[in-house]
């Protein structure tokens, strides 16, 4: 069973990050994944109505985070070492979900793989890899 | 000479990315390289009260967005195609300078080393390379 | 079809590469995904007796060289723009498999996503993302 | 000063990487930096005659691996945790010279920056950012 849930980690984020943490819903935790649900605005636009890179690389960030804390339970001092993504097609729509599956969770460090689509597409708009340093145990 | 001056830079941003483009300042535009400042708020930050992952990312995305337009002038359908940051040091402060420096610019692609650290810093608390597609020209 | 069988791509390796290239064994070549296997040596190991992360480069640069060749047939002139790849795992045994599945091939790029394995092993050793430049068509 | 010598180093990458490690020569390993040098034969090359990608990947990694032994001295369990590479430009030329500077070296893990270029080039053939993790401390 998932170490945190969704409703839990919906109350995180909104209060762990005033004015913007409210605006990802986190649909599913189970252990080792999270779903993530972001409605789109104008402020998550480029030039072209894409919604924007460092939109998709917020939501992976914290498809990431969450799916960490499907394993370790909450974790806030758990923090981003490294995050590779490809944009692969223009990311066009009202409604960007972000899933995060954890490829290895060891004592340092964990690495999680983060698909970014609209809502319905089959097919990825972007892909990262994202790595988060784990707080010591001592 | 810069085909894009800072002042463009800051009159491109702030209308393209309603909302939040105004947030960061373009200090210096010269040619491959650009040099831009955020006055961070709570919206910035992250537990610990670091500046977050997601604003760093940000940053640089926007720092090689505007070294690439230093050398093409407007641009706005340049788009990133990857992008790859690594996390150094905490980023703790007020005031983050990030500055894009452009190791290739090709045909289609451009790859932009950058830097972000805290105003006044000596260390940087984080190091991205972002590859840019450019617009085909036919 | 795959517009490159596992032998011709078993006969260019061998040609192109002097030396190394009849190492990799190509074993699948479909539509969009290529597997090869390498069977390691003394010169494939780094202390610790794991196979060294460059060999496990190698392979991953390979998988998806040839997983492209699938889509587009024989096209040498295909390189190598960026490698990201994550160890997750020793990778201790002798024989070695790297799974190249792709992600995206548009006109510029493709895009290529390599798991990288011990043979029979449940979990990957490493896991690398890799984007090629297509020659261009003009 | 630094932990070890580049005498030191050429006779460890002998001694551990039977077949190849003879082929990198270590020039300079001061504090926080390690120039290798490669003199390529037909086995480093692609098509193209270029020199490969996987030829550079690995110069790029023991770059990265040497550099950190400046700091620790010889620490033979350190492993590659992750490794970025782009590719600039063609790398033609005899012989190829890797650069690695540490950007942060931590308890748990080193960052470090690699340039490639042909020996004598001006400008740099790849460019590497490589993360080793470093072996614990108990």
């Amino acid at each position: 069973m998932t170490k945190f849930t969704a409703d839990e980690a919906n109350a995180f984020l909104a209060s762990a990050f005033p004015g913007r943490g409210h605006q990802n819903r986190v649909l599913i935790m189970e252990p080792g994944r999270a779903v993530i649900r972001l409605e789109a605005d104008e402020t998550h636009l480029r030039p072209g109505n894409y919604i924007s890179g460092p939109t998709q690389m917020s939501l992976a960030d914290t498809a990431a985070y969450m799916a960490i804390m499907t394993m370790t339970g909450l974790e806030p001092m758990t923090v981003t070492s490294n995050l590779n993504i490809n944009f692969l097609r223009p990311c066009i729509g009202n409604v960007v979900i972000a899933e995060g599956v954890i490829l290895k969770i060891g004592q340092a460090l964990a690495v999680i793989e983060v698909d970014i689509r609209i809502e319905g597409a089959e097919k990825p708009a972007s892909h990262a890899i994202v790595t988060y340093a784990l707080p010591r145990k001592d």
